[in-house]
């Protein structure tokens, strides 16, 4: 693994799993792995779970850190091939990228979508910036369309609670009052496709995500349809994809509740808006899974790398 | 002990200023007691001594540090219970505090009062949202009633420059241009309360603080009666109490100066106002004790992260 | 050495480069030197090659490392004498840098010229601020007036690319869309004048630096003719400094190209504007030295903080 950029880099999601939970057990086992080696952590956007988790997770391997948000601290980078610099942007990718693989042994980036333009989203031009002009290992914390390191932190905790060969699995759209990203939900689909499982999206119409990614997945628009007999419900708002970053409607009867959960296990990325996306009753309750899910975020950094380190 | 949120949290004054003491000759000595012990320091309010003594602190007892700005790198917090989140707070205290714990150790908490609705200081939802939602030890870096740090810094100092059995110390109030919290008089009575000392409390009339903290200290209205004999005087700037976060008026007159200090030693938590609050005469001769009490800072943060770590 | 503030802080510029590229053999070499010790890194400005070099320097020698944007994170500070402190500043620097030498054991700072007045901008309040009242080492991180990391990096740059016993070095002015401050020219200068070599400086009449620091250095105002047979040419912008601080006029045609540049190998400290300062081609062919100057600013700091921490 050159990279870890989206799911597609695991070559093998339950031996990752595997690794990711011997790690949790014994977090500090390879404390020497990472000494004198450093890893440079770059916001783009703001960040709690992300930036606290990848911070412990090379502190565990005995990296040292450098944290810095990009935006406010360094320069506006430009992107375009062939620009003429003389607007707002200050430094270029193909600079800023070399340079910092001159002080950093991995560089971990995190970069959300603008919900604006379709195509320059899909373009990532950050992560992809730095994956083409980087020296060294670049590491997704949350790109415009995939937030690896989130999916495998709950591949990890599905892994953990779940006892069946194959477990129903329903990803559940839920309302917001700002548009978000796509980025959970299509890495989480990515993954799930890597699982043994009963998977299905369900979602209001119009809120169809890439084809691409969603692939041959079942699409259940009738919620309660969906929901019958999980065993875990993932529960994210995203935005409209073909309408591309709208919010449709308010569609606030989609948000989850204790009754609609039945026997399942609740699932959020967070942060989570209570009482709109989900009702408080099922977030303080022993089936919700949100904190274990942001504990095993650091097994799933520290996991990943582990593995570059490695390499 | 749980936490360190007020000074009602030291056991032992004498015991604690003692072991500061011993810290102070030796920093370094208990440097492995943190070996793989993480402090999350999180401040929704600026900060230049707190920020760098708490670290300076933690790094001595060979603990990792991480800092985050929670207001600008992170989510808006929400604290109502049952709110319906579809507003500006994007994430709730519930999550956020059981989360920072699933990387952190302790936690340490900067968080200042608002002065707009006493009911709500007084509520501390900062910090009593993390104390009560957190899993580990909740540390106060100044919190909206209280700044206990700052008081125990305050005790090693008088220690160290006290040779009387009974010192007289006066908390003497000084003008200011902006409406300052109550946090630093607050904790530096409840400290001195817990010594053995003539203690005086003087402002002009209107800018008596919460009595159920001065309790039965002498309040003294006539700044230079009050002064008289004083062996150490503590200088601070407070808005009104009564009428919450109003300045009443500009006081000019009730800046210190060398004369009415006399033979004192003079005290202040800093950052000070030359020139307003005390004169520059003050701040430069050797009866100011300021720096000294910035230095303490260190070794009162790392006596409560070493109990915090044994316990 | 008691602080490296400038160019002339340099006993033999030889002997640090030699120890420059020791380092840079063996980085980890020293990193028992700075264990146990503190460097305090205080942003009043913008930062990314300083920002992360001069932290990975410093981990390098096993020093730990508090970084802090002093503008966002602290307190306004004042920096007259004898000012009444009843308006926007909070702290004064007589008492901030005593209080920052508290907790560091070398204190680092970054701090722009504002070029609005010259005077004030000649004064270095902040640097020298620091210098007059910190009880501990300062290191220079780019000031008003120089910056001698940069210049310190470049002359282990030149080290490692010239082969000849005098070479020809041109430094040449370039186009920019914002008012740029001298220091990067500056400190370039007062180096080259510790080397052996043919230093010729070019540029726009009325873009004449400080007398003071070009000397009797050779300017030549016609680009063509400085830039013949030239083996390094080192491409910056400043603004003016007789009509300080001002953008005279486009020039745009003092941009670098590959034409102009011949044979000489191109250097810069970056962020660099492409197609405005200098084109694509120069920066993209193996004659750009950029990336290697970026990466010498680890050791260039390195020798500074090793020098100090020996002292």
């Amino acid at each position: 693994m050159r990279n870890y950029l989206s799911i597609s880099d695991i070559d093998s999601l339950p031996d990752w799993v595997a690794a990711a939970r011997d790690l949790k057990k014994n977090p500090r086992k390879f404390d020497s792995l990472g000494k004198g080696k450093t890893i440079g952590l770059l916001f783009f956007n703001n960040s709690l779970r992300t930036r606290l988790s990848t911070q412990k997770a090379a502190m565990n391997l005995g990296m040292e850190v450098m944290v810095m948000n990009f935006g406010s601290e360094g320069w506006a980078l430009e992107y375009g091939d062939g620009t003429i610099m003389d607007q707002g942007t200050s430094e270029h990718i193909k600079e800023a990228a070399q340079v910092v693989s001159q002080y950093c042994d991995i560089i971990a980036i995190r970069a959300f979508a603008g919900l604006k333009d379709r195509k320059i989203d899909e373009a990532e031009q950050v992560l992809n910036g730095f994956k083409q002009y980087a020296s060294v290992p670049i590491v997704n914390m949350e790109s415009s369309v995939g937030h690896p390191l989130q999916a495998l932190a709950d591949a990890i905790t599905l892994a953990e609670q779940n006892a069946k060969k194959r477990p129903k699995v329903v990803l559940s759209w839920a309302p917001h009052p700002k548009a978000l990203p796509h980025a959970v939900a299509n890495s989480f689909i990515e993954m799930m496709q890597l699982q043994e499982a009963d998977f299905v999206i369900t979602h209001p119409e119009g809120y169809e995500l890439n084809p691409e990614i969603t692939k041959s997945v079942r699409i259940e628009h009738d919620q309660k349809k969906a929901l019958e007999n999980a065993d875990f419900v993932y529960v994210k708002n995203w935005c409209s994809y073909s309408h591309y970053g709208k919010i449709l409607g308010q569609e606030t009867d989609w948000m989850m509740t204790n009754e609609k959960l039945g026997h399942a296990k609740f699932m959020h990325c967070l942060p989570v808006r209570r009482n709109v996306v989900v009702e408080d009753a099922v977030l303080d309750s022993e089936r919700s899974l949100v904190i274990e899910q942001a504990n095993n975020r650091t097994y799933a950094a520290q996991v990943v790398l582990k593995k570059l380190l490695e390499n």
